[in-house]
C-alpha cells in the first residue's frame, strides 16, 4: 500500500485510528472457546463490527506464537482475511524485530512476502544493516521504534549522545539510509511533549503512536504536537477497544469504544485548518 | 538448566561451541528438499552429527518464521528432538526480541514454557520492563545484545553516553534489574578488542559471541580477553558449519567443521592455568 492510498483512506473514513490485536485466551469472552480457532474467531468478529472506523490494524505477534503452530495458524488467517475483505485497510504486525542483514532479510521475507503485511515494527539497536533490509521491499513500509511508550524508555532512550537524546539520534541517522522514504516511527502517546521536537526532524514520516487508553496517553495532547498536513498519525488502540467487554455482545462494546475514539479524532480533522 | 550444569558440559566435552541453525532451504542439499520435512531432516542430521562436539544449538527463529506454519513446526521438532535425545545440551532461540512488558510475557512464555528453550536472545532498547518478564522464569536465561558483530554495531551501539559507550550503559544498567543473575550478554567476536573492557563490568556473566567463521572473527583474540575462571563463553558458528557441504555428506563435512573448532577450544581450555 502506498502513503497516499493510507492518506485517502484517513480522509475517507476521518480517522486515524489503529486497532490493535493482542488476543489473549485467558481474556476473551469464554463461550468463543469452544470454538475450533478461538483467537481467529475473536479478531474476525472485531474486525467486521470496526472496519469502518479504523484505518489500520496491528495483530501483536508475540500474542500468536505465545500458542505456537495455532498461533501462527490464526495470525495467517487473521492477515488474510483482513487482506481479502477489508484489502483498503493498512495492516502491521507489530513484531520488533531486527538482527544481523541475512536474518533481518528473513523476518521481511516472513511478514512482506509470505503473510502479506503493509508494515512491521523493528527495533534500532543493531543499526543500519539490521533494518535495510526491510527497507529494501516496494511498496512495504517499516516501523522503527524511536521513543517508546513504556517506563523502560527512559532507561536508554533519553541518555544524551551527540548532545541530543538517544530517541533523536536514531531518528536522524536512520533518514540517511537506503529507501529511508519507507520508514515510520513508533512514537508513545505518553510523552507528547517530545513530538515537537520529533517533527522538527521529520515532518513527514508517519507516526504509530501506541499509548493512548490503557496506557493514559491523551489523544489531544499527541494531534496537538504530532499532526502534519498529512495527519501523519496512525494512533492505536488494543485492551481499550478489544477488551471492552467479555460478554456475548462484546464486539458491539469493542465498536462503541472504536466509535468514540472516531468521533474525537473526527473533530479533531474538522477542526484543524491545515488539513 | 542451571549455569553450573553449563558450565560442567563445557568441561567434560572441551567445548564451549554454539552451532547457531539458520536454515535456508536454497543452501541446504538439494536431496532433502524431497523429503516431508527439509529443514527438520537437516537440523537432525547436522544435530547427530556434532552434538559430542558442541555444548548448544542456537536456532535462528527468523529462518523457521519465514517458511510460516511450516517453518514453526520444523522448529517445535527440533527443539523438541534436542530436549528429548541430547538433554544436557543448551538450547538459545535467537529471537532477539522485546517488547513493553506484557508482550514481552507472551514471547518468554513462547520460547521458555511452550518449546521449552534454556535462554532467548533479547534485544535491550525498550529498556527494564521490556526484560524483565523474560528474567522472572526460573532456571531460565536471557541472553540480551551488548555489542553484536554486524557493521550496524557501530551506528548506536558505541555512541558515547554518560561519558562512556551505549553498549557499556546498557551492561552496566541490566545490572540492576531484577534477576539480573539469569542475564547472559551478546558480544560480537568481530570486536575481541572490547572484551576486556566487557569483564570490568561483568567478570561471571556467560557471553555468546557470533561473529567466528563466516563474519571473520578470532576465536584466539575472543578467548585471550573474554575468558573467565569458568570459561564464560558460547562461541558460536552457523554457516561455516551448517553449509560446509552442500551434497549428501554435508552432515559429515558439519562435523569435520566443527571438530575443528572444538579441537582449537581444547587447547586453549588445556593451555589455560586458570580453569
Amino acid at each position: 500500500m502506498t502513503t497516499q492510498q493510507l492518506i485517502q483512506q484517513i480522509q475517507q473514513k476521518k480517522s486515524f485510528l489503529c486497532v490493535g490485536l493482542d488476543v489473549d485466551l485467558e481474556k476473551i469472552p469464554q463461550h468463543l472457546l469452544t470454538k475450533e480457532d478461538p483467537i481467529f474467531e475473536f479478531n474476525k468478529a472485531i474486525i467486521d463490527a470496526t472496519h469502518d472506523l479504523c484505518i489500520a490494524y496491528k495483530p501483536n505477534i508475540a500474542f500468536f506464537e505465545a500458542y505456537g503452530i495455532k498461533g501462527w495458524v490464526a495470525l495467517e488467517k487473521t492477515i488474510q482475511y483482513i487482506n481479502e475483505k477489508y484489502p483498503e485497510i493498512f495492516t502491521i504486525a507489530d513484531a520488533k524485530r531486527g538482527d544481523i542483514g541475512n536474518t533481518s532479510y528473513m523476518y521481511a521475507k516472513a511478514f512482506f512476502q509470505d503473510l502479506q503485511f503493509d508494515s512491521v515494527t523493528v527495533a534500532p539497536y543493531m543499526g543500519k544493516d539490521s533494518v535495510e533490509p526491510f527497507l529494501s521491499f516496494d511498496g512495504k513500509h517499516t516501523i522503527m521504534l524511536a521513543l517508546t511508550s513504556n517506563e523502560g524508555a527512559f532507561d536508554f532512550q533519553t541518555l544524551s549522545v551527540n548532545g541530543k537524546e538517544l530517541y533523536k539520534q536514531v531518528i536522524e541517522t536512520s533518514k540517511t539510509w537506503k529507501n529511508s522514504q519507507n520508514l515510520m516511527y513508533v512514537v508513545g502517546a505518553t510523552k507528547a511533549e517530545y513530538f515537537k521536537e520529533i517533527r522538527k526532524i521529520i515532518p513527514n514520516n508517519f507516526l504509530l503512536v501506541p499509548g493512548v487508553g490503557a496506557q493514559g496517553g491523551s489523544l489531544q495532547e499527541v494531534c496537538k504536537y504530532g499532526m502534519n498536513d498529512k495527519v501523519g498519525l496512525l494512533v492505536n488502540s488494543s485492551r481499550g477497544i478489544i477488551y471492552a467487554s467479555t460478554n456475548e455482545d462484546f464486539y458491539l462494546k469493542a465498536r462503541q469504544e472504536a466509535l468514540k475514539l472516531q468521533k474525537e479524532m473526527e473533530d479533531i480533522l474538522n477542526s484543524n485548518a491545515a488539513l
